[in-house]
This record gives structure tokens, sequence and C-alpha cells, in this order.
């Protein structure tokens, strides 16, 4: 672990592969004492003198290493996995649930086993997946957003079919619009939907329209199956906002098929606390990503974010860290991308990104702007395309 | 608001009483700068000066007042409720979406107009309604969590029918039992509901018994009526595991009818972080009794997590402030109350509150320490009782 407590090493390889292991970095109180505080609060949360033996031996969890300083340190514990049984909200209770309440704790790495992980569908397409519908071999990724809130179905339609036309591969809502009366979500899903549609068609090359889905938990899969039938090609998904779950009730829904943008609004208190939440890359990208998110947006470095290269390097990381049966993510920058460093932000990340660009956009001419920016990526892409 | 900025003064009423009000503490950054970026963030997330001047003045949020210091100050937000349109999440968005990514911003006031406090249905019970369906007119409550995970469902049954026959009201399970081997989550429920039915008909005092409910959203209001149908008398939600909504889908339910129990495990990070997150009343309290929680547990201060009574004393403010057609909530002050100071937390919180006493109940006979519990506060209630 680097000494911020932001990126991690991989848990000790000798831990028993079926075994649920959490590491968390602990400051500025007694990390022994904090250690087994988190092992008894995560699962009996009962004075552990008066548990039986079994259950102090197999439900509570096991310390197995502490390291560092006496009172700046971390503690990597186990926990064993029918403590989570088959529920993914308790999976996260016992990574996360009273030690959230702690003051100076981290979540610093995790490492699901086997069991665990197949509770999780990961992305239904993911890196290669997307590829494939998008006819996109080997070059970067071009996302959008459709804004301004406020602006009518049709104008956003139009706008959609613009940005679809000159090359922009997801075309997605802002997260902020939902159903609101100046472009109803039926309405403005129906009509950028077709819009995306007719302009991929004209241009020969596939785009995709995803509609914003921050519906209640017991309306979700209806409206995206409403989604999809109004011809949208994918979903953007808000887990700071409906929770992580949603990501892997529409990842996992067998019908829907649809490709995830999980999108980082509300789950900043999650992460942005240096010594507090989880390391940024643990939750935007590999939590989101085993959840099913296709597409893990993220603020990016130099943006209007105070996001770090060094945390923005964790998401990307977490996004395509090998996973048994868990296909890699697309990490997506975004959040004041600039058009004219689009090449100091492709050295970053490489050919494996959804470049997010938005209101960059819309200064000038929209439709020259995105058409510049798909032939800048096709170019750095292929620099015979430039010739 | 005091220096801290845990508690403070309701927004200036000159304000127009149809918008929604957010003010929020800002600490080491330029807040007029930190306040012209929010309000644009959180609505068109778009260069201002290229959306049209109507978007401008109406769907962008308005500076209705900066007050401290340049760089360590509180910034007051109005928006158009038009803005949240009719959807729950799109209002956590507007207070709390890409906002969320800031450092060193804090949530310290949110006032809904009427037209959004509409889209909550509030505490179905609240105060009044949990005194007449326990028959308690005037007295605290009593409430303990089922535990430790890995009993048998047999034996946790046996122990919740303890608890109901020597006088706790509110027999919630351990917010980590769900679906496990060692007590399935349909033989859990319907085991100690009836040992809590029974218990109750035989003390001829009405006890109820809450499951845990942390399933997907899509599962949600099925697990609801199916719990319900077992013979529980309300629930326990973990909105920082399901999320915030989960507790107004099952409020606002019309044939559901069970008061619920808001849990704070996941959701520690949204108000432990001194500079960032929500102020711990707003979100542990407001917000979740806005939704729907009849009663909202928290941390005592003084036992296993480190909230000071200023907190708790905010928590319980908001379980009670005045809103217009929403019940007050219950605060329920838990995680290692200890039964020697039962009086000093009584005069904290005064008669309205439901103490959660857990593991503190375990260290000696159960029964007994329950019976005494129950006897101690009906004292204190009405001192003719020990006579």
């Amino acid at each position: 672990m680097t000494s911020d407590g932001t990126a991690g090493a991989r848990p000790p390889s000798r831990l028993s592969p079926d075994r649920l292991v959490v590491r968390y970095r602990v400051r500025g109180v007694d990390v022994r004492q904090v250690a087994e505080a988190i092992r008894v609060e995560q699962t009996i949360e009962f004075p552990y003198e008066l548990a039986p033996a079994w259950i102090r031996e197999t439900i509570v969890g096991r310390i197995e290493s502490i390291d560092g300083d006496p009172d700046d340190g971390s503690v990597t514990l186990s926990y064993h996995p029918d403590v989570v049984g088959q529920e993914p909200a308790q999976l996260l209770n016992v990574v996360w649930g009273n030690v959230s309440l702690f003051e100076n704790v981290r979540l610093v790495d995790l490492s699901l086993p086997d069991s665990l992980l197949r509770l999780f569908p990961g992305p239904r397409l993911g890196v290669p997946g997307l590829r494939a519908l998008l006819r996109a071999p080997d070059r970067p990724l071009l996302a959008t957003a459709l804004k301004p809130m406020g602006t009518a179905a049709a104008d956003l339609a139009r706008m959609a079919g613009i940005l679809a036309a000159n090359g922009i591969d997801l075309v997605k809502d802002d997260q902020g619009l939902t159903d609101q009366r100046w472009a109803p979500w039926d309405e403005r899903v129906a009509r950028c939907a077709e819009a995306v549609r007719a302009a991929s068609e004209r241009a020969g090359r596939p785009s995709l329209y995803l509609p914003a889905l921050n519906f209640p938990g017991p309306q979700l899969l209806d409206r995206a199956h409403r989604a999809r039938d109004l011809g949208a090609g994918g979903l953007l998904v808000v887990p700071g906002l409906v929770g992580y779950d949603a990501i892997r009730a529409l990842a996992g829904d067998p019908d829907l098929g649809l490709p995830i943008m999980a999108h980082p609004a509300g789950a900043g208190s999650g992460v942005v606390n240096p010594a507090q939440g989880w390391r940024h890359g643990l939750l935007l990208g590999l939590f989101a990503r085993v959840q099913g998110a296709d597409v893990c947006i993220f603020p990016h470095a130099g943006g209007r974010f105070a996001f770090s290269q060094q945390v923005c390097d964790d998401i990307a990381a977490e996004c395509r860290r090998p996973l048994p049966g868990i296909a890699a993510a697309w990490p997506a920058p975004g959040g004041g991308i600039a058009l004219e460093r689009i090449d100091d932000t492709l050295a970053v990340y490489g050919r494996d990104v959804v470049l997010l660009v938005g209101g960059a956009l819309h200064r000038g001419d929209l439709a020259t702007n995105a058409g510049q920016l798909r032939a800048r990526v096709e170019e750095w892409t292929d620099p015979a395309h430039s010739e």
C-alpha cells in the first residue's frame, strides 16, 4: 500500500481461497483494538465472550494480519462466506456495515472468494462485448451526455441525432434528467432512441442511446424493459442515488441484455475523505463492475473535481483487474475533459477507455466538435487514418 | 450554526416557500466559487454562459446568501421544485449528487417545499401511531435485536419469546441476519413472529417482531408482504445497504401498514467526516423520517461508536422537527447502551424515545434483565409504578 492508503497490494495469497478478505487502513487509533472491534461488529455484534465457541470460531471475523504502526497501520480480516450467504446486500453489510460509522477507518482491499463472486453477474458485455456491439475492435470509445436540463425532448433528440451522426458511440442522458415536465421520460426516451437509431443507420456505424434510470427499486425492471422497448441501447444507472444493487438487478435480468453505465453522483462521500470510506477504485471501479457495470464513470483528474491522477489510475486498474468469470469494465473519465487535451488523456488510459466529453462539445458547433473528436481518436488509434 | 457545522438554524424565512432550500458548509476553499459551481453542477452541468436565458434563470440554482469568511463559511442555495419533478431519487441528486464528490462541502440544512414533501409518505405511524399500537401512551419504548448471527431459527425464536414476555416492545432482527443457512429467512420470520405473538398474548401486552429486509429492490415489496403474512409486526430496513428509497417504497405501500425501523449500518460515510457529507441529523433523522421511517436508530454517545451527545441531540431533534403533514419519528439510540445508565439516557431523550438495548441484556439472565429494564422505564415514567 502506498503511504496515502489509496492503492494497495492484494491480500496475502496464503489466505484460504474460500474466505472473504477485507483490508482496512486505520489511523490515529489503536489498530489492534479497532481490528478486534471490527471482526465482532461486522458479524455477531454481541459480547464476544458470551457467544458459543463455534460462533466465535466460524462466524466472527478472523484477524489475518496487522501491519504498520500501532496507531497508523492496516488490518486484514477474513470471513467465512456463509456469513454473507446468498444475499448481495449482506456482502456490503459485512464489508462496510457498522464499520462505516467508524471515523479513520478506510476500506483499502477487498477480495471475494468464488462462492461470493457468483452472487454477482459482472458486466454483461464489458470491454470485449461492447467492442463487438459497437464494431470498434481497437479504439477508445466516445460518450457524451444530453444536456442541459430544461431542454425539451425534441431538442434533446435533435442533439442526440447530431452526436450519433458524428461518431459519438454512447449518447447518455445527463444523470439529472428524469421525468421533469420539460422532457417527460417516455417522450424523451422514445425520441432520443429514434434519433440515435436513425443517425446510426444513415452513418452506417452503431451508436447507442442510454437513458437515465433513477427510479424506485420496485419499478426498476419494468422501467428498464420499457426503455428497451422504446429503443434504448443501454442504461445509465446512478448507484449513489438508487443503490449499487440496482446495477446487479439490471445486469442480472436475463431478458434485458443492455449495457450499463454507472455514474458516481451521490457516491462521493464513500470515497473522497482520505482517512475514511473506500479506496476510490474499490467502490467506483471494482464494486460497480462486479455488480454489472460495463462502463464506470469517474471524475477525470484536471477536470471540475479534485480527483488526482493517482486516484483515476486506481479506478481504471480496478475496472481491469483480472477476476475469474468477470469481464473487464471500461473506465470512463469525465467531468471536464478538454478537447485540446484528448491526446494526453488517451496517453494516460490507453485504448480500453470511454472518453466522456460533455460541455466541451457545446463550445462552438456541436457536429463539428463531435466529428473532430471522433477523427482524432481514430487517428490516435491508427495513424494511417490521417493519411 | 455552531462552529463545528453539525447544527444549524433553519434557512431564512424570507425565502420563497415553494423552493427547495439547501445550505452547505464550505471550508478551506473559496466559498463563492464553490457556490457558483454547485448551483450549476447540481442542475444543468453545462457551461453556464451557453445555456438559454430561461434555463439560467429557472433551472440553475439560485444563491440566496453566503455567510462567514471567504474560505470558511456557508452558502444557501434554492431550486425550483420542477428541477426535482416527481422523482424521489432526483431530490437526492439535486441535494447531494455531483456535490458529493467535492471535498470540504457538508450539507447542513435542507428545507423541502410542500410540493416536494408530498413525494414522501413520512412515517405511517410515527410517535402517536406507535404509542397507540403498543398501548404505551406516555412511556419510552424498548427495543432489542435478535443475535448473535449463527444462532438457529428455533433458538432465536425462543429468545424473541422471552424478550416479548418480559416487556420489550420491539424485537428486531440484528441487521446482519438475512437468509443464512443457520436461520433461513422464511423459517426465522415465521418462528420469531409466532413466538412474539404467543408471548404478547400471554403477557396481555403487545410486542412486535421486525425482521430485517435487506433484499434487492425488485423483491422488496414481495418480501415485505411475505413478512407480514408470516406474522411480522414491523420491518427493519438498512438504507445504507439498500438505499433510502426502500423506506419510502415500503412506507408508501398502501396495503402493507407495518412500522419501519431504519438502521444506520452502511450509511456512516455520509455523516462521520466532519467537513464532508451530511449533518448527522439530516441524514439519520430527517431524511430517513421523511422517507417513512417510524423509528430512526443511531449510535448512542458513550457506546461503541464515537458519536457525541451533540450529534445524538441533533438526530433526535430532526426526528421531532415540526413538518407539515409528516409525523414525528422516534429517535432510537443504540450501539452500547448500558443497563446501569438507563436513567441518564432517559434524562437526555425524554419520553419519546426507543431505547435499543442489545448485548447488555445477555449479560446474566435475559428474562430478568429485560423485565428489570421494563420495570425501570415504567417507574421512570410514572414513579407510582414503584410503590
